[in-house]
Parts: C-alpha cells; sequence; structure tokens
C-alpha cells in the first residue's frame, strides 16, 4: 500500500503502477479537499488537475525538465509530489506554504505566478535559453482555456509556433475559466470535444504516427499499448496550427494513462506541440463538481455538506452592485463589465437583474478596459469591476484609451490593500501608485459602506474617468458611526481632535479612528479626516491644516512610493507649505500571504503598532509624553 | 477636374466616378508625400491606405457611421477627406494638427489611438452601445496586419465573435508591421494570400453569395457588377471562423473598385465581418515601397532622393546597443528583444552582429515581458528594447513576472521624456511613476552618452531587475562635459554651488548645467547634482543636503505627481529631515505634439523658465535678487 506522506519526490511515484497510481489519486484528491476545508483555497481546479500532474512528473524529471504552471493556483497535487506533504496543513496560512509555486519552497516550482495566462511566454523564454545555452531538457507549459482567453497566451502562441522551438503546451480545458466560460474560442473548443470528424479509426493513427518524423513503430508500439484508442492524432485543427502548434487531442485528462501515453509521445516531437485535455473541474467532490465556480477560491467549509463554515461579512462588491442595479432600473446606459470574475467582483446579481447590461469578456482585462472606453464613446455609461492587481494589466488601456479622451468610464477597484490568503502576486498595494499619476483621473477610496454607496453614486453622475478603491468586506467604522456625505474632493473630519491629524484612507479611515481613540487615552488628541478622495486632493483642507502648522499623518493600505502620501506631500512642496507630513504605509517590499492581522502587523500597518508610531513621530516633534 | 482642396467632407466623394476617385487618389499620395517630406511623419502606411479609406467613406455614413483606425497613424487620407485639407500642411507641427485622430479636430475622428491593437475592442464597445441604445449605425475597424500580434486584438476577437455582435474588422494587410512582420499569424496570412484554394469560381461566388443569410439576387448583382473576380468569399478559414467571424477575402486593398464592393457586401450581413485586404505599404512612392521601414515613421527628406533632409544627432539606442554588442561577443548568455522596432530602437544593429541572441516578437509588449523572466530564469541576460509610452502595456509583468521572482531583466527605455511630434499618445512622461514604486526594480536614467554606456555595463553586472530610461538622442552636456564614473546609487557633483541645489535627472541634468550657469550670471550659485539614479536614491548625499539646509530643487522631464521628486520628498519625510525641497517637472496634463522646444515651454521645462522658477522660489526663501 503506497502511503501519500511516503512520497518525498516525484522519483517516488515513476516506480509505481498504474492501478497505484490511481489509488494515490483518491489519496491526493483527500488530503486537498481536508486541508483546503479547513484552510480556504482553491479546489475544483486542483481536483481536476490530479491525474494530469501525476503524469507531468512520471513522463518529465523536473526539476531539470520545467513544468510551468499558469494562474499558479492548481499546483496543490504538484506541491504534495515535490516533498511538500508534511507542511501541506499550513497551506496559504502565515508562515506556511503558499497557495502558489514559490522559488524559496521548492526547487520544483521554476517560475512563479498568480495572475494568467504568462506560462505560454515563460515557458518560450526558458524553452529559448535552453537552446542558447545548448541544453537538452523538456519545457512543458500547463495552461486552462480559462486563461487563453488572454492575450498573451496569444502573443505567445504566435511567437513560438513561428520560431518552432520545441516545448509543449497542455491545454487543461475544464469548459470554464473562473466563471463559466465565455469567448469564441470556448466554443471552439467544444467543437472540437464534440466532433466525431476528430475520432479518426485505429488505423489512420498508426499511420499517421508512423509517418511523424522521429516517431517509428517503437513509440507507436509504447504509445498504443493500452486498451483505448487516442483520437483524433495529429490533425489540423485549424486554429492552434494556423499559428504554428501541432495538435494533439482531445484526451481524457482525468485518465492517466492517456495523459502518460500523450505526453510520452510530444515529448518525442522537435517542435511545439499542444496537448488538449479534457477534465472535471472538482473531479472526485460532489459538492465542487456541482458548482465549480463556488469551489474555485473558496473559504472554509464543511465536507459533508459542501457550505461555508462561518458566514462572511457583507462585500463591497455587492454593495456596489446593489446601487447600479438601481440605478440600471431607470437608466439603460450604465453597463457592468467583469473579466471572468461574476461571483468574486459581486457582478454576478447585477447580471442576473439587467442580464442585457452586463458583459463578461473572460480573464482579458486590457480588452475590458478598452471595450468600456468604446461603449462610453457610444453613449453608455460602464463600470469594470477588476481586483486590484489585475487592474494592473489595463494600466496602459486606462491611460491611452479612457483617460486621454477623457471618457465616462468607472474603474471599480475590488481587493485594494492586503490581499491576505492569496499572497504577493495578489495584492492590491500599487493602485493608487499607478493611476495617480494620470491626468484627468478622479481616484476615490470610500471609508464604509454608506460612503461606498454615495461614492458609486457620485461616479455615475461624474462624466470624466474615475475609479473607486475598496477592500473584499465592508468596513464598520467603530461606535456605530458612519459617513452620510460624500463629494469628490471634499474631505469630512470624522474624529475632532488638537494636537495632530490623521489623514486616512479607504480601509485605514476606521483604523485611525481606533487609533485616535487610543492616543486620547494616551494624553494625545488626534484629529481624524476622512480623505476618501485621494485625487482632485481636498487642497482647501490641507491649506488649512497646513497653515495651522501641526503635525499631518497620512496613512493608507498601500505603498508609500507614489500613493496617497507622497500626493499630500507633492501638494505641500508646490504650493510652499511648510508642513510636518508624515507618511505612513507599507514599505517598498512584496507583502506575503496569511491572515490579514498577521500581514498588518508584519507591514506596521495594527492599531497597536500605529499607536506608537504616532507617538514616537510626536516625541520626535519635542512633545513629552502628552 | 476634381480638386483635393475642393474636397470638404465625405459627401463630395460620394458623387465621383471611379475614375475621378483614381486620379483624386494620386493627389492625396501627391499632398502626402509633399507634407511628410516636409514635416516628417508615417508615409508608408498612409500610401498603402489611400483607396481603403476612400472606399471606406463612399460606402459608410460618417461620422453616423464609426470609423476606428487601428494605431492611428495612417489617418492622413481620412484627415483629407474629413476636411482638413487646408490645415493639412500643420501637420504634427506645434498647434497644427495631429497625426494621429483628435475629437478635437474632427467629429469624424470619433476613437483616439497611438498604441496599436486597440480598435476591435473599441469597435465592440461601440457596437455593444449601439445595440444597447437600439441605434443602426455600421462600425468598421480598420487594423493592420502588425497590429494583429498584439494579444488585445485576439481578447476582442473572442469576445466579438462569441456574442455575434454584428461589427466589420478591415485587416490591412501590408505584410509588415513597422518592422517585417513576425509571429505565425503573419505565416498564415501568407498561406491565404498565396493558396490557389481560395481561388473560387464565378459560379461558386455566385452559389454562395445567394445562400447568405440576407443576400439575395439583387445584391449579388450589385457587387458582381465590376468587371474582376471577388475571389474566395465566405470561406471556412480555420483560424477566424474559430473565432466567430466571417471572412472575406482576400481581395486587392489598392483596388478601389473591390474594396467598395466587399465593404458593400459585408455592411448587409448581420454578424462579425472580417475583410482581408492585401495593400502595399508606401504605395505610389518608389522609395517608400522600396523600404517601407524606413518610411514608416520618417523625419523629413528630399522627394526625389527619398534621402533624410538632414542627418540626425546619435541615438541613444544605437549607443546602447553598441555596448551590447562588444558584451555579448563574450557572452551568449545576452538577449536582446524588441516588439516590432529594431529600426526605432537601435537593435537592428545588435541583430546584425549577433542574430542568435536577438528575438523581436512583434507588437506584443505583455509577452516580451514576460519571455523575458523566463529568458532569466533559464539563465539568460535579456535587455528589452522598448519606448516609454509602450512600456506601458507590459506594467503588470513588470511587476509580476520580472520584480516579484527579482529576475535580472534589464529594460532598456527609448523615447523617455517629451516625444515631440507624435504627441500625447506617445509621450514617455509616466514611466518613473509607474516604475517607481515597484520593490526591487533598480531604475537608472544616465545624464549623457558616456554614462548611458556605463550604465548598461552597470545593468549587465547586476543581477536583479533593472530599467533605463533615456531620451531618443543623445544628450551634450555643455562646456564638453561628460560623465566619466557611474555606480549604481551614487550621485556625482557635476556644478559646484552654495546656495541651493538642483538633483537632476537624465535629460535635465545638460539643462541644469545650463541653468545653473544663467543663475550664477544672475549671481547666484547653484550646485549641481546628477540623480543619474532614480531608485535606489542617494540618501547619502540626501542626508548632507538636508543636513546643510539649503533650498533643493529637483528636475525632471517627467510628471511630478509619483517621479523623481516625489521620492526625494518620501525619503526627506521618513527620515524627519528639515528639508526645503522643489519638485519641477511636468504638471498634470496630457502633453500635446510639436518640436521640442515649444512643448518644453508649454511644460515650462525649458532653460528660460527654469531659471526664472528658481530665482522665483529662493525669493520666496526671503532671498533678495543675488
Amino acid at each position: 500500500m503506497i502511503e501519500l506522506s511516503n512520497i518525498t519526490s516525484p522519483e517516488d511515484i515513476r516506480q509505481l503502477t498504474i492501478d497505484e497510481c490511481e489509488s494515490l489519486a483518491d489519496d491526493i484528491r483527500t488530503k486537498i479537499i481536508q486541508t483546503v476545508s479547513v484552510n480556504g483555497g482553491h479546489l475544483a481546479s486542483n481536483l481536476g488537475i490530479v491525474e494530469i500532474t501525476m503524469a507531468l512528473h512520471r513522463v518529465f524529471h523536473a526539476p531539470e525538465d520545467k513544468l510551468i504552471f499558469d494562474v499558479g493556483h492548481q499546483t496543490y497535487t504538484h506541491k504534495l509530489l515535490t516533498g511538500r506533504f508534511s507542511t501541506f496543513d499550513t497551506l496559504r496560512t502565515y508562515g506556511g506554504i503558499s497557495g502558489f509555486p514559490r522559488h524559496n519552497e521548492s526547487e520544483y516550482d521554476c517560475f512563479e505566478a498568480g495572475h494568467a495566462s504568462t506560462a505560454l511566454s515563460a515557458a518560450l523564454g526558458f524553452a529559448r535559453a535552453r537552446d542558447a545555452l545548448k541544453q537538452k531538457h523538456h519545457v512543458v507549459a500547463v495552461v486552462g482555456d480559462g486563461a487563453l482567453t488572454g492575450g498573451m497566451c496569444y502573443e505567445a502562441l504566435n511567437d513560438c509556433g513561428n520560431s518552432r522551438t520545441r516545448m509543449i503546451v497542455l491545454l487543461n480545458d475544464n469548459e470554464m475559466s473562473i466563471a463559466e466560460n465565455v469567448g469564441a474560442l470556448s466554443r471552439y473548443l467544444s467543437r472540437l470535444r464534440s466532433s466525431t470528424g476528430w475520432i479518426v479509426t485505429k488505423k489512420q493513427v498508426k499511420h499517421r504516427l508512423q509517418n511523424l518524423p522521429l516517431i517509428g513503430k517503437g513509440l507507436y508500439n509504447i504509445i498504443h499499448s493500452g486498451k483505448e484508442m487516442i483520437k483524433s492524432l495529429v490533425v489540423d485543427d485549424g486554429f492552434f496550427s494556423a499559428l504554428g502548434f501541432r495538435y494533439l487531442g482531445p484526451i481524457n485528462g482525468n485518465d492517466l494513462s492517456e495523459v502518460e501515453r500523450m505526453l510520452t509521445l510530444a515529448k518525442e516531437m522537435d517542435e511545439p506541440v499542444l496537448i488538449h485535455c479534457l477534465t472535471k473541474k472538482g473531479y472526485g467532490y460532489m459538492s465542487a463538481e456541482k458548482k465549480p465556480e463556488e469551489f474555485h477560491g473558496t473559504p472554509p467549509f464543511l465536507i459533508e455538506s459542501g457550505k461555508s463554515a462561518n458566514s462572511s461579512a457583507k462585500s463591497n462588491g455587492a454593495i456596489a452592485n446593489e446601487e447600479l442595479i438601481k440605478l440600471a432600473d431607470t437608466d439603460e446606459r450604465i453597463r457592468v463589465i467583469t473579466a471572468a470574475m461574476p461571483l468574486g467582483t459581486g457582478t454576478a446579481a447585477f447580471a442576473k437583474a439587467h442580464p442585457d447590461q452586463f458583459d463578461d469578456v473572460g480573464i482579458a482585462e486590457e480588452h475590458a478596459v478598452t471595450l468600456c472606453a468604446g461603449m462610453a464613446s457610444g453613449g453608455l455609461k460602464p463600470f469594470f469591476f477588476v481586483y486590484s492587481t489585475f487592474l494592473q494589466r489595463g494600466y496602459d488601456q486606462v491611460l491611452h484609451d479612457v483617460c486621454i479622451q477623457n471618457l465616462p468610464v468607472t474603474f471599480m477597484i475590488d481587493r485594494a490593500g492586503i490581499s491576505n490568503e492569496d499572497g504577493q502576486s495578489h495584492q492590491g498595494l500599487f493602485d493608487m501608485a499607478f493611476l495617480r499619476h494620470i491626468p484627468g483621473l478622479t481616484l476615490i477610496a470610500p471609508a464604509d459602506e454608506q460612503e461606498l454607496r454615495l461614492a458609486v453614486k457620485a461616479a455615475y453622475e461624474w462624466n470624466a474617468p474615475c475609479a473607486i478603491r475598496y477592500p473584499k468586506s465592508a468596513v464598520v467604522l467603530p461606535d456605530g458611526a458612519s459617513v452620510d456625505t460624500f463629494a469628490i474632493g471634499k474631505w469630512e473630519t470624522l474624529v475632532e481632535g488638537t494636537e495632530a491629524t490623521i489623514l486616512s484612507v479607504g480601509s485605514m479611515t476606521a483604523a485611525a479612528m481606533r487609533v485616535a481613540a487610543q492616543l486620547n487615552e494616551n494624553g494625545l488628541s488626534v484629529q481624524v479626516v476622512n480623505a476618501s478622495t485621494i485625487k482632485p486632493l481636498d487642497t482647501a483642507c490641507l491649506d488649512k491644516l497646513f497653515a495651522e502648522g501641526k503635525p499631518v499623518f497620512t496613512l493608507e493600505e498601500h505603498v508609500v512610493a507614489g500613493g496617497f502620501g507622497s500626493a499630500v506631500l507633492e501638494y505641500a512642496a508646490l504650493s510652499s507649505a511648510n508642513a510636518q507630513i508624515i507618511p505612513i504605509g507599507v514599505a517598498d517590499c512584496f507583502v506575503q500571504h496569511g491572515d490579514h492581522q498577521h500581514l498588518l502587523e508584519d507591514v506596521e500597518l495594527d492599531d497597536n503598532t500605529l499607536v506608537k508610531r504616532v507617538l514616537h513621530a510626536m516625541t520626535k516633534e519635542d512633545r513629552s509624553n502628552g
């Protein structure tokens, strides 16, 4: 009996029989389900790719051969097979192993990813490096059909197919990206899946294989020793062949023998090859098979029922969509756009209420932004819901297509700030820095649920580019406070104080209020101003504060470099104000994964550290301890 | 006789016969060649697209119908036909008309562009807006085969083909992007062009047309009244049909009648249609037909010889490539990458010297960056040469693929600063702001040719992400000065002075030295420090300056928001320095087109204004006039 706990490297599974592997696959699924049910994580995609991962490690010899997983969140089996069984329980926890590939965990993680559609470009880079350095190993990119909607994939296919560089693309086609898949290519893949035209006879397969360069009778026999017929080998599929790839498939990606046979074949081919594997997302866990979107990224859940273990706080995405649903009841110009994230961004509710005013463009943020620009040019009012980290993909389009033309597009930036368990590739800590310098863009960060609702209405009425950034969950201000008025460019004092001022942004406003209360207990009277518009700054408010001459702290869940504090410093310098400004934010480093409180402590933005930082700065200002 | 000067709107050319139009086409070409020979501009692409543009304006009714030109630099004929003949002589000059579509010039310019591959997304946005608002007009996107290497195009095709939204894509296939075209799709287009399989008989065409939905005998007769046979109508081309598009073509895009017939057909089809037009870049001007890449974007030239009117200054791209050619002589790990710009970036010389260490990926900046990340992971030392404005496309990849993994990729950022005649879509005024906040990225801006050479060597030896920004042409320091030492993170004093300091970046260092000399004549002694590393800052130098307590000016050809001055302000604030810092840079607006001197004056960075700004700030500091 093979124990998963005894697998310490891929070498250990190369010795096993197919039956032993299938038994191990069950254990892997059990381990994944158990761990994710406790820690949360990506479930459906990981359950679907167990056999593919095992086949990859049996046919190829990592780390010499390079296995590059697109998006990276489907590497749980890979981690279990590469020496991380003993630490797997710490998945996604603070100080534990990451939910994504990481160099510092394992030499088997040769390329890190968290965003989609990068693996083909990276693999081509590895392949060219191999050829330049006269090495011989194999390079395999594993990419989902969802990620294939991203334009980068196509740029890489186009480049690779032209240069004929030897590499293998394994297309893991589970008919889903995160939500149900969209796009013409998805339909095309269905056609490949279902068309009987692709099923060829055994005789044809034999003929084709024997006539392939480098493939003789021997290999044909190896490949064909299995009991099942391999379908539709080496056909001109039209699309991938136009891009210079040899298309192999489709095959059943949950059948270990079939995947192994195909990988063995591909390994011998001296050209770019694409293997089309069909898998079932959530395979082996009924709740996830039925609702794979809900089990894409999941919080902890009860295995028996598949239900969430604890009710989560109301999401800001849901709140914003409630407002837009109301506005769209009477305005057909409103349009809501998502890039493959209807559940994560809360736009599924809008889609249900106003299906004709909703677009899911797939994982395609660049297109999404310029589509919005076109819609706005044509008279609509588009709202693009996107995570902060994924809007990085659309930076040029925000600047070049939306802002140069001053078009009324609103960017609804979710997961702004620290993104917890997903870690460094998902942190929303850069958006103010990459948006603030774009001329003509208004930038808002509401402090609580009520202000978010007001900001959505303000953006709707604002006839120019606008961005609203907010964390995943609604922020609750202390002592039952709420922000009941909002105007773009106007800041409100939420806590009165006489000795210093905190200008707080978005999620940090609640923290600033709590910190002010603690400071008050320490004898320091601090004013809290809710700086809910980052651009334009409330210069009247700043002029007044600078004239008063008291220390001004800026507070943001965002890097200091180029952020809100930086904007306040620039204004003070340009207006020759003699102000003492102390910017507080995240230092110049990537933030890891873990729970919010631990990460806040790491970046010194937790309440206790903030109290100390303010007191320390005030002491420097020749103040004694209040 | 039809005079081009009498054409004031597209209505005027709809009345003309084909023969009259062909005569007019000659006049248009003459006007374009004459104007570009004086003003510089995009020549080859504009000469190729004359007939297509005329056909578009004869078959469709802009501005109600939307004509969206990808990249926008091929709109000269469009401008001449839409009321801009009388101002055409001012093309690309300060205060004159732009070389790109601009709303503020004409209602016929419905969408602005300067970067490639955006038109399909924008057109889909227009089409969805039309449908949502129950309008009926047509939407046509005109895209070159070069732009089709950009992933955004594919994202848009995928989205449009799936939703079946009615719109027309006119593929202007001149077998070139800017340089010779690359990529597998380009080969595929060649196959479509040359394959006799695509040529169908008249009978087949008739049969197909009559069996198309919505196309009856009448339309068939209209389309078929011309003398030439239409080739290969409505075939399943494999690639575009996989993306849900009806493929029409290929046709001769320099044959007005043929293009008109095909557009008339496409107009009647209620689905996404792609028309494949073959054109000749530079058509009608022998010098440009022979060397279309040189006449892509050209400085003023002599019409007779095709030679450049004045010898231009040595380019920084050429200088940097000279260094890399030398380094690559003994290091096979060096790799130079361009995205369709071998001439513009000076990498053609490297490609000639070390063809095996060079990659042109086509217009595909996202892929280029992640390809570099893969290459670096595989042991190479990639240098990606790219214009500042086009690196905006790769922002996410710089952060997510290169910097999170701390990979030794160097970004060679050309056209940093004001980009003159190309105007707002091409300004290199944001790169420090979108790069500076990325953890782990070193950012350099050399002051002159010699320092650029040293910086390239330093980047080569630096084992981490690095970016070097520089303007198009080598900067010459005053009085024969040159920078002969360089170390990352160390700044050098170039001019001694006692009353204030200018910290200058890159191209502005020469200006700072000239300004210091002028200020000296005004009795003010100003030190100039060459801040050639923007990140990390030379904090030892800053500490010393802050301790001295004299005013510190930061000077950069870049927006103030989030730029170098902003970094200095942040450091001063974080180190509690009591410093007086005056950031000088470009204000928060998009900068238009024109000659460098006029634009510098507009943004108040010309020498005279700088002298005044420094004197003004020093006066504020309670200094009397020297």
